[in-house]
């Protein structure tokens, strides 16, 4: 295994290797002292294999079903008949023929009441939330009819309950408002909602059929934290609005415009509906308080939207000619078509696919992150993937039915789980619910006064502003927080898509300083083991000279491959100014120890061979240490395999060092 | 150090542990059987260490350092007398001065010999390239004058022979021509190239200033081969033109746009340049491959362009009053100043910025490649953020002196190198040649015929197709490869930029696919080691039931850790199925080896957290080996530290396994 060294420069060979084992068996002076027979143990050197030989195409294949397949999502249809495969197929795509076949009445018990628990809240958050995206409040009620039959169809979440959301709701009003006024067009509006959900939903239905979820991760915890909470803070002042009567309010997002508008408006501010407005406010808000302290009683938070609805509505009729805005006339009857609102021509095409995109992103992040929670709490699996395709069906069958953006919503589901729902009958049982009240009860809410809408508003977006994640953000990763902080500013001051865009850029230039930046540490062994470590972390740790044992803690590529040999340099340089001060032998060998090296690439290759060209001249070895299965492969079938050698590449740090002809020194 | 557990799953505790070690001593089937002095030996456990607590500001300081000054250019100011200090500084800026003090009579007759033979290569060259932008010839000769001057002043590399360069030639004359006709406003065309030129200076500058030069490491090696391989096509195909004397060409620059005017117009091929060019062209490509045998022949094909433009001009003097096109008159004198022309106002701005960045960022890449690549062969360093200073401050100066865009061009710095040059001076020497050419011997160039020019472009750029470049490529690396392709196609089909714009996705892309699909690995035991290695790569590494060994080589961060989760979900159903077909015991523990995981964020921590939920319900034991130093940090920061507590974080896999309390058993 150990042959000789071709290069013209130091030799390494069995011989020497030995000699340097019994001499320290001989007790030599050698740090760390280990018992004689491990030495021995290491002296028997170990290959380094490379991983069995693949062709081309097959080596292709199995990284594209790594990269689109990692879940392996055929698995079950491995060794199968036909008409299970079949059978299996159909239960793939519509589980509800998998979960339908043993449904029984005790299960439709818990999913009715669940049902009805979800509606009461979801009647007046979809009215609400249509409001939020200057749509008229009946798309809300449509929008909580059609697409929860839909993924009760599709969908393998148990537990999401599907309707219009806040956050979606909000980015879709601003950006269609930026080009067309929705009270001056509503229908034109009206067509590019439309249109903008179904571009959303083909987007949508597009990442899950090519498999390519992942982009949502993208979009990292930290900065959504940041996000969620400047979008919320925005969309609660927009609802000063509705709170304080005024009538000619700023049609901006931003902070500075909001506030200036409050203001100088204040000659509009209307006290009945402050009061009406600040006692539903603080009912709602209370409420919450009571179901967040004690978990079983999350129905008080459940029921009170509806109930504030109907007392609001109760008081604002008796009140009636008084100043406070209402309704006013809603359309009874059930989804109009709205097939031939879509329009896919024109000036607007552009903004409405990129309304799409942006709103399209938005909920299915939420409804992804929704779906994955409860599906852990409660032990199940979600196929990422195949939950994007049920979102992206549902929306672009909406809006031919005159709907708008949906997914599952946190809030609703939260209170689906806690009111026990057992499958997405729930969500069959909720649209039942809105269907009776879009044929029979449309006329109660004429009175329903608007203040208590932005209640309901406020209530729902104040549950986003998360603190404590932020806090916890702070102390774990600063850079994390800084993310967090530029999103939510950048919401606040600048507009939902700034926010938007700062947050994916800042996700995106993390991931890539991490690549040019990465990790290198000086090894030492750590006392009584043959483990090489960390000097940083491990203050035990003894450094070897004349050797550096180097590690490099990422994948070698053409964005830091430079970095790299210049770090590893500077090592050097470092270690021979501390040796020529201690008055130590200096640096003879530097070994690299590839374990955490996870791929290579041909910018890295020549790294390498670079690295080793510049040692070579200086008269210093370069030895690596344990490189992965990849890494071997791609140096075997380079000009760098030839370079170093087998008798260069070594299992180990501690066998490269054990092999080496040179005697380590105590420093 | 392993101390009882608090959470309701199975009890790790060291009479266990013991008991299993005594076990293996005892001879029972343990698979590898390592000797018992090592399992003893294991049985002792080894403390994971954080590394030491540092304050918030000073981890932030670190980290900045390690990304903005990873060569830590101060290091040769520290212990030093303030005198001293400021030599250094000056030395620092003015690497002349460094250089300059010791440099000698002999240094100089190197230098002037090299000097000599780049201005015979960079006269001809410059009036070329300045032809490949549109600008009047003349430019080329004031960009080989004032900028290798400056350059001398502020550069450290020895070999580096400034001046036009054919890649940011073309690419600046690609888009400006797109908004500016240089025939019909040639005005106008010559500002926004200085007002470019300006912003390329500027740019490089603030990359340098800024120390973000690794941004120049994103364009890959690989993406590079291709874009050029296009460029050198393009530009070749561009020469047709002059090579078949056609009067009426097409403007554009895509392959099918040229192929059809060459077609189109050939009633205008003139057979007397078409004789000239091919005739020259052989011998200007004979000339290379005669150096390119024979390296000490290298003046061979470095005298035969000034050879060759000798020659011609004379041909063509004789032949005067015939088809030939000629250069014509040309200016006297030196650079006139151009500070007037740079205009920061009006339409063109965008452009000019657009353009400056784009051909800043090429000759970057080119002039620091080329910097790096000479000092490495002479085994000396150069700092590349310095070096970018130097180039944009020399480009900045160069926009007010009538000088275009330049760097160090690798074919005249190769020559430069092979004709002996020992410092900058070559530079000075190259930039007397040109001033003597200037004040004297413009007038000689009048009968220059244009054909000639052609025909040293395309020789010069004939060396930047690099085949064997890309067939290593596809040996190595296919998705390189495919990258590479990508953009060698988008250059040669769509425009330079898209070229260019594909080249930098495609390397965004797949350090973007590394990070959210990251290597993960199934690990055994390598019998006679205490190592765990990837099964796939150690075909004789042994599976240790009831354990699973998972390695994760990455950092897990928000856009893995589902991946990641989901991964080893599958990979503990996999083992679980060939453990239920092979009647084993099933996977009671899942080792996580985090070796290889040098980072981790928030999302990474959750998902951290959320595993060991998901394996707790199912009764599996989770526990992780050797975390790195920053991770180790962060989850003791973070309420995963308390989740899995000491006790189950490892010093190594090894040691995980011998403290578990279950038995391994023969698989």
């Amino acid at each position: 295994m150990v042959v000789n060294n071709k290069v013209d420069t130091l030799t390494y060979d069995v011989e020497a290797a030995q000699a340097r084992v019994s001499g320290a068996a001989a007790g030599a002076k050698t740090p760390p002292p280990p018992p004689p027979h491990q030495h021995q143990h290491v002296a028997e050197l170990h290959k380094v294999s490379a991983p069995e030989r693949r062709s081309t195409a097959r080596a292709l294949g199995q990284r594209l079903a790594e990269i689109f397949f990692p879940d392996d999502p055929l698995h079950q249809f491995k060794n199968q008949s036909l008409a299970r495969k079949l059978v299996l197929a159909l239960q793939y795509f519509f589980p509800i023929f998998d979960w339908g076949s043993h449904y029984s009445l005790k299960l439709l018990r818990s999913d009715a009441i669940a049902g009805l628990t979800i509606a009461s809240l979801a009647i007046p958050q979809g009215i609400s939330y249509a409001k939020l995206a200057n749509l008229p409040p009946i798309i809300g009620l449509y929008s909580s009819f059609v697409p929860p039959l839909i993924y009760a169809l599709l969908g393998s979440s148990r537990d999401l309950a599907v309707g219009p959301v806040s956050i979606a709701s909000l980015v879709m009003g601003s950006m269609l408002r930026e080009a067309v006024a929705p009270e001056q067009q509503p229908i034109l509006y009206l067509q590019l909602a439309f249109t903008a959900t179904f571009f959303a939903g083909l987007f949508q239905a597009s990442l899950g059929f090519l498999r390519l979820g992942f982009i949502v991760d993208f979009l990292s915890k930290a900065t959504l934290t940041g996000f969620m909470g400047g979008a919320a803070i925005i969309v609660s002042l927009q609802q000063l609005k509705g709170l304080l009567g005024i009538v000619h309010f700023t049609t901006h997002m931003g902070f500075v415009d909001v506030m200036a508008s409050v203001v100088k408006r204040h000659s509009e501010w209307e006290w009945q509906t402050i009061v009406m407005g600040l006692g539903f406010l603080a009912i709602l808000l209370g409420t919450r308080q009571i179901s967040a302290r004690n978990p079983r009683l999350f129905w008080v938070s459940a029921a009170a939207p509806l109930t504030s609805v109907i007392a609001s509505t109760i008081i604002s009729y008796f009140c009636r000619g008084h100043a406070i805005s209402i309704i006013g006339d809603l359309p009874r009857g059930v989804n109009p078509p709205s097939m031939n609102m879509l329009t896919f021509s024109g000036s607007y095409v552009a903004l409405s696919i990129k309304t799409g995109i942006m709103t399209g992103v938005l909920s299915l992040t939420e409804g992804i992150a929704v779906g994955r929670t409860f599906a852990s709490l409660n032990n199940y699996q979600v196929d990422g993937n195949k939950e994007m395709m049920a979102i992206g069906v549902m929306n672009m069958a909406g809006s031919c039915a005159s709907c708008y953006v949906t997914t599952g919503s946190f809030s609703r589901s939260a209170v689906n789980y806690s009111a026990g729902c057992r499958t997405a009958v729930s969500n069959i049982v909720m649209a039942a619910a809105v269907l009776v009240t879009l044929l029979f009860l449309m006329p109660l809410f004429h009175y329903t006064p608007n203040v208590i809408l932005s209640a309901i508003i406020i209530t729902a977006v104040a549950g986003l502003i998360d603190f404590r994640g932020a806090a916890k953000l702070w102390k774990v990763d600063k850079l994390d927080f800084l993310a967090c902080l530029a999103a939510f500013f950048g919401v606040l001051f600048v507009s939902v898509q700034v926010g938007l865009a700062v947050a994916v850029g800042i996700s995106l230039f993390k991931i890539l300083l991490q690549v040019t930046r990465p990790n290198t540490v000086v090894k030492g062994v750590v006392p009584g083991t043959q483990s090489y470590r960390s000097m940083a972390q491990y203050r035990e740790a003894m450094r070897v000279p004349p050797f550096l044992v180097v590690g490099v803690e990422s994948a070698i590529y053409f964005a830091n491959s430079t970095y790299l040999v210049e770090r590893i340099m500077r090592y050097l340089r470092e270690e021979e100014e501390r040796a020529a001060k201690a008055n130590l032998c200096s640096v003879r060998c530097v070994v690299l120890d590839m374990t955490a090296v996870s791929a290579i690439d041909t910018s890295g290759l020549d790294a390498l061979a670079e690295l080793k060209r510049v040692l070579d001249k200086r008269n210093i070895e370069l030895v690596l240490a344990n490189p992965v299965g990849s890494v071997t492969e791609r140096m075997y079938n380079s000009v760098v395999g030839e370079m170093f050698g087998s008798d260069r590449i070594f299992f180990s740090v501690a066998e490269a060092i054990a092999a080496a002809p040179y005697k380590t020194v105590q420093p």
